[in-house]
């Protein structure tokens, strides 16, 4: 029986001598490796927190003490020692373990998470919590350089060093991010690391003080608060002090033996602690640490070659469709600027950092930062693409509407992942989009159905005079052919893409095409659907719609969205502010619920937004009852 | 002829002598004092940075150099010296010009404001955009000491020190946000201005190594790096520093010439810079010193006392009604947290502050802070109250939605200025809540018609076991009697305020006033309303609106929010879903566009939202060729 399998609780790892640790660690190493090579994950992150990860669970007293992963994507280790070894196989797997910590899923994650830089305000408010209930145990928060770029890390670390709660924050510094970290303060850090020599100068010059002949008190006294001054003054820790935190490190981050030493040292604080932990991205795995961005979030892969199990599709996704184009749009327009939140590579645009390095700007995770400082270039002629995740854009809420839409900067918004993301689950899924921005005045909102409308949206965007969202799935496309020839589609124009007369479906997004197949199901049961793309959540093809409707009563609106305020909230809107009140309605999207994780397809159908529950309405609506009525198509 | 009376542009500044400036200060001082005390406004911020402001128009080139105010409410002196002295009496007023800085009244604002802390953000981009288009000018953006609690504010300098362009940020640091500035940053950068003993310490330690024999060239070397050290270690300078900054200061932010002079070194730098400017908060106007935190933001006063103009009203305001209710209902409810974001007078927790100091956190103008920080008190059993105006919690939309929705925690979200707010116009007005919390799964949002009503929610929500939000509007209440005894109300149960056949009115929040007098006057013509309190976005008292509309099939909602995705459309998909099809719809709402400033109830009736647009739409919907239809009632 192998260590690990010996390991079911926290408490086991405390059973262990410290010899048996870095065995303990490589075990554990094999088991991510093994499993992740296979269910894909992120398994950079998760290498490299390994012995951290033990240190902390040998040390403290889990869960009693409260640990929260920042993000939870480097939590593997975590989860494989805290009673989750035999279901880690089914890690991001349908209806198996996530891929974050998960309150839900076990007690010994102390808060649930996906998006980044929550772990310190969350901790505060727990630490703040167990303060007021008189409850004396321990706050630990992880969280990586690349975490504290967003501000919310920071307006957490300011108000910790103002309540100066016992809360021990442990940065875990691998200079990364996902892609590479950016930011000042990302160069501070290696800045100051790499004055260690200064701190070897101090200790040179505190024994040359020393030695000096005592030249009255003085002197004596400087010298005094000279030492003192310069102990924070020659380690990173200069920032945190700043922030009322005591400071320790930097350290090893995989030397299992001054981990432990050095957490038992700063458990139980009076104070706020930040130790400073230096680790490997993709430690212990050769592939994973020579290219640490590529297995951050990696698919299945051959462990002995660290090579991708997935075969080159020829079908591109929609955001390498993304990717090339405004690779393609900035080559006749130099106004175009790409701008990412740490994410080159997953939103497409490395080969546009490539050829336009000066209007490429990744800020690092700091969304509400990417949209205020482009509507600043927007306000000065430039034209910003703003690439971010639609669960991350949420982030930037009240920078779109206040510092974009108020004044209708011309800023465009690249929406990737919007719809039901897969295997990342609830914190990742980009389900309302359309409903948080078609509230805010002066906003366009477009959603191609398949590749070829996406360029074409895009070069829409870039030429529209005003904020404009475009929105497209995770994926590859629908494998249609993108044409030579650009053209943009027409601001709040619909398209007709099946005539039919029993039933019209409107559908946005990549839904058209569940929308398509499910009008070929139905007809064949002799119910003809006219299946229309509508290009457009705001604004809508009223027009046309109210021109359809004169005629076909009965109407089915799919998005991968929330229904709340979503894309048929808006058609049910239209219709209702056009007095047209005879009609029938089915909308499919989801309903009121977070949205589990597990296969994107397999999803579809699950809440219900795939081309079978649009079959289903169809007949509800236009089923049996009405066989010989309106089907002129038979 | 004043010598403001002659200034119509900057470039009238220029041609005036510096000794001249203090009287045209002071001029600027009376005037603003003058106009404030009639029109109400930001006073306090603005009484302190005049020299500031005139120092700036005096070194730059406005506005080919572009200047941006961070929230814009301190530039009521850069207002007066541009152009608009003569309609500075229209301040705030209907069509008069805004109370904060906005393009569009124009030029010399570098960019639209109301928000906090994007000055750095967005003077990024347009120095960025500036070096793009090959510009050389200059862009300087003026940021409080406040203001920089913010995330967004770390998030632009982290990248201003890193993009490393030719940005000026002056810090107008008067240890003030809106009420005492709180976080470590704050205590920090008064610590380490109270250390300018340090400095001079500094300076006698120089000057006595320098008096030592040299004791060889290791000793040299040694403190002339010290030397460089201390110069940024000792002052606030140390922080900004670390994020690439070029720092000065901190200077007397009323010494005209020091100010002039300083400006004008750091002029087109190679690279950021920082200027810390001290100031007083009302400088000039002793009631204001004495007080800033009430003239921070003021209604109409005597000038000579400083006393308000307005007389005691009988009846609380919506804030009072929460306030004492939040002080009430903590006395047997020792859970219960109040939590602000740098508001405790606006929000009305200045007594739950006072007896319950341990109960009571202001994390300071960080809003994202704010709820995760209350996710993590409500995860250990905690009940946080988070009281934050609408317009500001957008800024926590994906807090709200990641931290608190998904795992459900038991965060009462008190949403004051909910509705349209009047003076302080766009950037403020809080008409979008409804439509971004009813998307997300596990919310309930409730909205009170009226004060009684406001506490019975606010005891509901803090029974309920889940995410929980009470709006309630800017202003004094309806005057109803507050029940002694406050009983919760029954999430989901609206109630019928008005019977009535031949109209339903479904009126949220203190809409439903207006609908009660709608409904009166609809009556003089005929035409009964029964009118509904909803109380409830979410859930729908589906049942009820189902039961009644199977009788009245003409249906008018009201809400003071934007129609798209709003409470009117969230009637819309109940009715649809629900497969009730024949019915006739007004929604009344904001339609698509941002509400300018003045009066609420002028705005009201501009944007169609009051009694006269329900009795237009009632009239339109059952009027004329109705007669005798359905009107059993007359």
């Amino acid at each position: 029986m192998s260590l690990l399998e010996q390991i079911n609780t926290s408490e086991d790892i405390k059973k262990l001598s410290r010899a048996e640790l870095p065995l303990l660690a490589k075990e554990i190493r094999n088991r991510i490796i093994d499993v992740v090579s296979k269910t894909g994950g992120h398994l950079a992150s998760s290498l490299g927190a390994v012995e951290l990860t033990l240190a902390i669970h040998y040390v403290f007293d889990l869960p009693r003490d409260t640990l929260i992963w920042d993000v939870g994507h480097q939590a593997y280790a975590h989860k494989l020692i805290t009673g989750r070894n035999k279901s880690f196989d089914t890690l991001r797997q349908y209806k198996g373990i996530s891929g974050f910590t998960k309150m839900k899923e076990s007690p010994f994650d102390g808060f649930t998470v996906g998006h980044s830089s929550t772990s310190i305000s969350a901790g505060l408010g727990i630490c703040y919590a167990k303060y007021l209930n008189r409850d004396a145990s321990d706050v630990i928060s992880v969280i990586g350089d690349g975490s504290l770029t967003a501000g919310l890390a920071y307006e957490g670390l300011n108000q910790a060093g103002d309540l100066k709660r016992k809360q021990i924050v442990i940065l875990n510094d691998n200079d990364m991010s996902i892609s590479a970290n950016v930011g000042a303060l990302s160069s501070y850090l290696s800045r100051t690391l790499s004055a260690r020599y200064l701190q070897n100068m101090r200790n040179q010059f505190g024994a040359f003080l020393k030695s000096l002949p005592k030249i009255g008190d003085d002197m004596y006294q400087i010298a005094k608060r000279w030492e003192d001054s310069f102990k924070t003054f020659v380690t990173p820790g200069m920032l945190f002090e700043a922030f009322n935190f005591d400071y320790f490190g930097p350290i090893n981050g995989h030397n299992l033996d001054h981990l432990i030493d050095i957490l038992t040292n700063i458990k139980n604080p009076d104070s706020p602690v930040l130790l400073h932990v230096t680790t490997i991205k993709g430690k212990g795995y050769a592939p994973a640490e020579k290219n640490p961005v590529y297995f951050h979030g990696v698919g299945s892969f051959a462990v002995d070659t660290g090579k991708s199990n997935k075969k080159a599709d020829p079908v591109p996704s929609y955001t390498q469709v993304f990717g090339s184009h405004m690779v393609r749009f900035a080559k006749t327009n130099e106004k175009i600027v790409a701008v990412t939140a740490a994410m080159p590579e997953g939103t497409g645009l490395t080969q546009f950092s490539k050829e336009y390095k000066n209007r490429f700007i990744d800020v690092g995770i700091a969304e509400q930062h990417a949209v205020t400082f482009s509507a600043g270039l927007a306000s000065k002629g430039i034209k910003p693409v703003v690439a971010i995740y639609s669960t991350f854009l949420q982030r930037a809420y009240d920078q779109i509407l206040h510092d974009v839409c108020i004044d209708a900067h011309p800023v465009v918004f690249a929406i990737d992942r919007g719809g039901i993301v897969g295997e990342d689950g609830p914190t990742h899924h980009g389900l309302f989009d359309f409903s948080y921005l078609r509230s805010m005045p002066n906003m366009t909102i477009m959603s191609p159905m398949d590749e070829n409308e996406l360029a074409r949206m895009l070069l829409t965007a870039i030429n529209h005079d005003g904020p404009i969202a475009l929105r497209y799935p995770r994926g590859k496309g629908q494998g249609v052919e993108i044409q030579a020839e650009v053209k943009p589609v027409e601001i709040g124009k619909a398209q007709v893409v099946t005539e039919g007369d029993d039933l019209m479906i409107i559908a946005i997004g990549q839904s058209v095409y569940e929308a398509m197949a499910a009008a070929k199901q139905l007809a064949r049961k002799k119910i003809f659907a006219m299946v229309i793309n509508a290009r457009f959540v705001k604004p809508l093809d009223a027009q046309l719609f109210l021109e359809k409707a004169a005629k076909i009563k009965k109407i089915i609106t799919v998005e991968e969205h929330m229904l709340a305020g979503g894309f048929g909230s808006a058609i049910l809107e239209m219709y209702a502010d056009n007095g047209m009140t005879d009609l029938e309605f089915k909308r499919i999207g989801i309903d009121n619920k977070f949205v589990e994780h597990g296969p994107q397809d397999l999803l579809k159908k699950d809440y219900g937004v795939d081309s079978s529950a649009i079959v289903a309405a169809g007949l509800a609506l236009a089923g049996p009852d009405l066989t010989g009525f309106g089907t002129d198509g038979i």
